[in-house]
């Protein structure tokens, strides 16, 4: 059945009556608080069904009924984590040298994911840890006058954060815009005169080290886009329109996009846009590691918002560098384009491994009512131009999996990119348990949020300045301190690292 | 007109016609959310209304419409803050030895309340400190094995807190239950294997050193007793039943007795009562100096239900030491007990200071509003021997006074003690501004609560500990650190203060 369509807008598309009733029940089962009137409105607003998603993903529900896939694992969580307490939290790392075009994604992770190879799994840690650094390193202080800048220089930032262990240094720190009015993307300083009204710190470029680059088999630039641990606020603001790339029939989410793309010559910090400064950067790199002989490989990462950057990312460096290898690690990240972005990403080799979790949310927006019928509407007629539709592989995890975990439908903590590391830690296939030998630190999983079990007695949210970084003066007042001068955020080109 | 009145429980009193009708309706205008029905049922449950005025202490209303019974100060509360960034908090003590009696409040402090004297006033925040250091220094983490205890062994609590300035020591903890279930009262711990299940640490005794009675004029025997912050917790549990004391008509509400007076061999912390440790200790600490032929008095002081518990310590200790000075320094504090216990408070000379905020609720509990009415029902029938009243001399502030504070209906902050300490400090008369020399940290207002205006930039609820207290292992492993021996409480009776 041909439909009259909206390349741009699919919001108002009538559902068909061809449309799976079953489907529509099935969301209708999930979201037992909201009724969706099946007979009286054959269009729904995407607006309103946003919204209640978004008022989901910020309610905390009563836990559904076990449907066990998975065996749970009886071992007692706190006498496993007591055992750990006096091991080191990380494995010896390996030599992938021989196999680390697989491991990166040069066959699609066949033969890899399910069970998950060690190395990979350390690799898919090393990397969600850069993008957790990107939430850990962010000033989210709105009384701050830097609020939406990185805490620390560059040259200090995984020293600060206990990363230096991964062995890569970072080059340059992106920033990011967005011309379209998305109020809540926007971390904003309350002060009047600060440092950037319209730009926030959004990642990062960093390059491995020497001894790394001989373990990994290759010179990798790792790119770590920032996301956001709230979806529900960016979700609402993202018109859930897709625009077109500029090449072919490739179409991806506006909202997205614009954050990628968007500059100002009246701005400090985006002039260029992040998309620029990023692809400059990569340009730098490759260009003098070329020169030296060496492979070069290029990884993005990103969680959530920051997934979805990173997709774009790597598709317009596999314009730009056809023969690099680029792959995509991403975190709890949305759908972000049409079939025939997807196609285009497939065709010119970019690989994409997607982490989720099965009861996570984002990984199913945007349209996750409109795209799961509209899919099995697709297989009916072929491709559908609008249609948001995932990229690459997938690494499917499950809260349930993990012994450590609450239970329940705790949406943020579900969404955190501690969690999916943890998972990760924990996975060794799709039908087994939580391995008895993971060894990453379990009380990370509450930094932010409260999915640990009680009995770890973990507090929830633990991950806090003393005195909210107050500190007390000669006379015993308490005050902000003042950002040291080396952290101070400047648009002025940072001279690069000296290679 | 005679009502049939039974003496225990006043909740089922049905209103009279003669109620004035201008106070029921008064109450219904402040609650406007809430419509109370005049007409229809001539008994109210107090329950209910207890309910939603529990529910309204734990929501954040719009603001109300400014009366401006006081003018505004002007001055730019950012400067102001700013000016005094470099000043010691507090002025040079002054000597009050030869007032000291008045100051304590021995001619009903006439004439030092409004305007305030400031040697009063220096009095008032120092026991406010006392009462505040009950809070700051209580475990409240349910996780922790100690919950409900005090973090700090008595010799180090005033020097952890910053309270050595006072020039007390603490002679003695002490620890209370209640037998009846008051389950929102008692902090628990989540472990099963605890210090208690059933008592909390309630407060201590102190004593001023030689330095400090100099300056006072007199050994002063110093109690504070532990409040809550969340009043509508308790409130709701408290039955508002009122209780005979056990001498002539004097009854007071059951739950603060209960706390005041329960004991129970089974117990570690209560085969004696609250009651009792206190009365042991102000007994030995008066026959030490009294031999050594000093004048001695007794303060004690609270906040909320601590306010409560001191009025109940000192009818007691009006009791057993009848030429003993007794003065009580209590910061929104709820009715205690009626007509009776406030006239036989009255008659054994005990002195009472209730420092209020006019917006804050809870010394208007209990009987909110069956107090108001039968208030004036009393005033035309005489003596009820079952209606809550309010003892001694009021300090009344007013949130609107300081430039500091937000404004609107933040019933958590208004009623917090630092919110009170900061009015005091600003404190000239009931028709003056906030004094410009005010030097107490302005900034401490927002220790646990969002009372400061933004523009000065102090984080709401700052008071916390660095990563909640967790700590990094030698293995990088987040973990909850043991507490220092000399800090584990212990049912053993410490030797007493060497005196």
């Amino acid at each position: 059945m041909a439909a009259t369509v909206n390349p741009v807008n699919h919001r108002h598309q009538p559902l068909s009556a061809a449309v799976n009733h079953r489907n529509r029940r099935r969301v209708t089962a999930s979201f037992n608080e909201f009724t969706i009137n099946d007979g009286d409105k054959r269009s729904i607003k995407s607006t309103r069904l946003a919204k209640l998603i978004s008022n989901l993903l910020n309610l905390y529900i009563e836990k559904p009924s076990l449907k066990s896939l998975l065996q749970r694992n009886d071992c007692n969580a706190v006498a496993q984590a007591e055992a750990k307490l006096d091991l080191p939290t990380i494995s010896p790392k390996g030599d992938i040298s021989n196999m680390w075009r697989e491991i990166h994604g040069g066959s699609d992770w066949e033969n890899l994911l399910d069970p998950l190879h060690p190395d990979l799994r350390r690799e898919v840690i090393k990397y969600g840890e850069f993008a957790q650094a990107t939430y850990d390193a962010f000033d989210f202080d709105s009384f701050s006058e830097y609020c939406g800048s990185c805490l620390f220089n560059r040259r200090k930032l995984f020293g600060k954060l206990g990363l230096t262990k991964h062995g890569y240094d970072v080059s340059k720190y992106i920033y990011a815009m967005s011309q379209y009015e998305i109020p809540r993307w926007l971390e904003k300083s309350y002060v009047a005169d600060t440092w950037s009204k319209d730009s926030n710190w959004m990642g990062y470029v960093a390059v491995s080290d020497d001894v790394e680059s001989k373990r990994i088999g290759r010179r990798d630039i790792a790119v770590a886009w920032r996301g956001t641990v709230l979806p529900s606020e960016w979700y609402e603001d993202m018109q859930r329109d897709l625009e077109p790339l500029g090449y072919g029939e490739a179409m991806v989410e506006r909202g997205f996009l614009s954050i990628y793309k968007s500059k100002r010559m009246t701005t400090r910090y985006n002039k260029t846009s992040a998309s620029d400064q990023v692809m400059e950067e990569v340009k730098r790199l490759l260009k003098f590691y070329k020169e030296k002989g060496e492979q070069v490989s290029l990884t993005i990462t990103g969680h959530s918002l920051g997934g979805a950057l990173a997709l774009l990312n790597a598709y317009e460096a596999s314009l730009m560098f056809p023969t690099l290898p680029i792959s995509v690690i991403s975190f709890g990240a949305p759908r972000v384009g049409n079939i025939a972005f997807r196609d285009e990403l497939h065709h010119k080799g970019v690989k994409a491994l997607r982490v989720t979790i099965k009861q996570d949310l984002v990984p199913r927006m945007p349209g996750i009512v409109f795209n799961e019928t509209l899919q099995k509407f697709d297989d009916l007629t072929g491709t559908l131009e609008w249609v948001y539709h995932h990229v690459g592989a997938e690494l499917k995890l499950d809260v349930r999996a993990s012994p450590f975990l609450k239970r329940g439908s705790n949406f943020i903590g579900i969404h955190h990119p501690e969690t999916y590391l943890h998972l990760v830690d924990g996975y060794v296939s799709s039908n087994s348990t939580f391995r008895s030998d993971a060894k990453r630190d379990v009380a990370l999983v509450n930094k932010y949020c409260d999915m640990l079990v009680n009995e770890l007695r973990i507090p929830p949210c633990w991950y806090q300045l003393s005195n909210k970084g107050l500190v007390s003066n000669e006379f015993g007042r308490w005050v902000r301190p003042k950002r040291e001068l080396e952290d101070i955020p400047s648009p002025i080109e940072e001279e690069n690292l000296d290679l």
